[in-house]
């Protein structure tokens, strides 16, 4: 593989912010950007806008015209070469001229899968990739996580107070953190294609788990998923009668819950105290969901980090002290040694109005 | 008064910077820096080093020598007008020859308190201050603080894990965090003319509480303070035997404890479980301590903070999860309703090795 240049790395770095630009939108389909230029001169951009909208691909050579002859195409994943509900992209890009096409990384969706590489490099296009992968696949770690391992890349969501508590004592906990930090995550919930919650979570304090964007903000509305084990649903939650995006409920396969019309569901097995979460995980991963956000209480939260299922922590730190007796940030966690602590990375650290914003990783 | 130009908070800046290298050093005595310049030109600079040793109004003249006559004088504290260790600053400014004194506040210190100007003043010399106010009181908040509260600012330094767990169930808690935390903990306590612990956490951890620092940097090594309400502290303590700091036991004056004669000791009266901790702080303010750091247990912590005696938390966040049986950060604060949690504010966040430092103050 040949050395990439400066201006390829330019070039795919604005490919990498175009693609970001339809995070809220694109899902369950990756986001892609691509740049047509010609050395340091940039002719076309695109970016993938929504599922069933023409490619990233389609949108740059549209730009560049007649120009794109004798080109270079960067794309931030592999040009599709299967007629989905669109044209394949490899063939758009033999079509225009294109000379040499640069991707960030191979596309893992098992109708791409190198197919796209093959078609382009038959045509005579030369074709290199790895540039900026870790990136790339950083920006679409759902869509990957859902091909590579068949389930979403699961985000915990979690506010508390600076001494590691959700609420008082008394449960009530509105609000700990500040107004700027709760329409911060409104913008996480934006570029996740579900929401999940426990049956706790709604029975106490009747969610609705929508996105709530400034006017003009497009996005797709992420399902809303609640683990109710037993059935205990309340036909009057929000959930179920706000019809603001869809619902999916998961009940233990012993049941037969009637949730009515307003509802999707399905059966996993009970395990332990809950639900198989793996299971549940799986079950979201083919129904298309790329990120899962999860908002729940600490038994839920701390289900699935000790089931090992969490894959980001994105924590919002209020500066208050809540004290001791305040409800604790995960439950179910009892690592007896200090060997046995659950290890995680700081991956970013940003203030949020009064508030602060962690994200983190499993070591 | 005057507006300040742009030379005048560049020198000004300047001072700061050099005040603060005399951080680790110069207490019982505020940190000072003086800057003579004339325009943008700068003639000469200093800073105060060490109680007992030249102020930095004379190593900056030193260094300007001759041309200080008609510059400007820039520092960070109001010169001192009487015979302490060192002559009055005020006469050396006079003798030296400058025309303008610019002053960042006024020194609250009684035998100091506006005298220093008023000589200046009356030798002719135009006298300014207020400039960079805030930034000066800030460096110096120790001092200030036991100057004008009568007592230290207090510092509490604590190391959690993100769920907010200073230990194991079992109290198991090295370490949390990292090497560069902990070497940054140092820093702090460099800084600090004292550091507190509680009995609990002598009998549990026998620590130090010195300063190690690297080879070359200097320190006055602060005070020890144990709380031993019960006179319970042990002979074989480090504290009492490693002779690497003075070490001073505070107990309940219904006690007359046998200390030996490796502590100094005063008594203070029971109030609540522990001591009267207001009581303890003006103590320590009359014997010139300007900032204090509580290195303790979540209860000596969390009775300075429910007792409002808390001025600043330095919190070091290490990415680990201890499970909501771990030991919590402060014990004994119950509030009862949202509107009576502590409320703080985020004052600076910083990463340290792999783990996150907090400074926060009361909001």
């Amino acid at each position: 593989m040949s050395a990439f240049s400066a201006h390829d790395h330019a070039h795919m770095a604005r490919a990498l912010q175009l693609a970001e630009r339809g995070a809220f939108t694109t899902h369950p389909n990756p986001m892609v950007g691509c740049v047509v230029a010609d050395g340091a001169r940039v002719l076309g951009e695109g970016w993938h806008q929504r599922a069933g909208e023409p490619h990233a691909e389609v949108h740059a050579l549209r730009a560049a015209g007649e120009r794109a002859r004798g080109a270079t195409a960067y794309v931030t994943l592999e040009p599709c070469a299967h007629h989905g509900r669109t044209p394949p992209c490899a063939d758009a890009l033999v079509a225009a001229g294109v000379t040499r096409v640069v991707a960030a990384c191979r596309d893992p969706f098992d109708q791409v899968a190198g197919q796209g590489f093959a078609k382009l490099a038959a045509a005579g296009i030369d074709v290199e990739f790895g540039l900026m992968e870790a990136a790339a696949r950083r920006i679409n770690r759902g869509f990957f996580s859902r091909i590579e391992r068949g389930r979403p890349w699961v985000r915990v969501k979690l506010a508390m107070s600076l001494d590691g508590r959700t609420a008082l004592e008394n449960g009530e906990s509105k609000w700990i953190t500040s107004d700027a930090a709760r329409a911060d995550v409104m913008r996480w919930r934006a570029r996740a294609g579900a929401i999940m919650t426990g049956i706790g979570t709604v029975l106490a304090d009747d969610p609705r788990l929508t996105v709530r964007l400034p006017e003009g903000e497009e996005f797709v509305p992420p399902l809303r998923v609640v683990l109710d084990e037993r059935g205990r649903l309340p036909a009057a939650s929000a959930l179920l009668t706000d019809g603001a995006a869809p619902t999916l409920a998961v009940h233990g396969d012993d049941i037969v819950p009637d949730y009515g019309d307003e509802v999707s569901a399905f059966a996993v097995r009970r395990l332990g105290p809950g639900l198989d979460l793996a299971a549940v995980l799986s079950q979201l991963g083919q129904r298309g969901v790329n990120e899962l956000q999860v908002e729940a209480g600490a038994t839920l939260s701390g289900a699935l980090m000790a089931a090992g299922l969490v894959d980001e922590l994105l924590v919002y730190i209020a500066p208050v002290l809540l004290g001791d007796r305040g409800r604790p940030l995960l439950a179910g966690l009892t690592p007896a040694t200090m060997a046995e602590r659950i290890g995680l990375k700081l991956l970013e650290t940003r203030q949020v109005g009064p508030d602060l914003r962690l994200l983190l990783e499993r070591a």
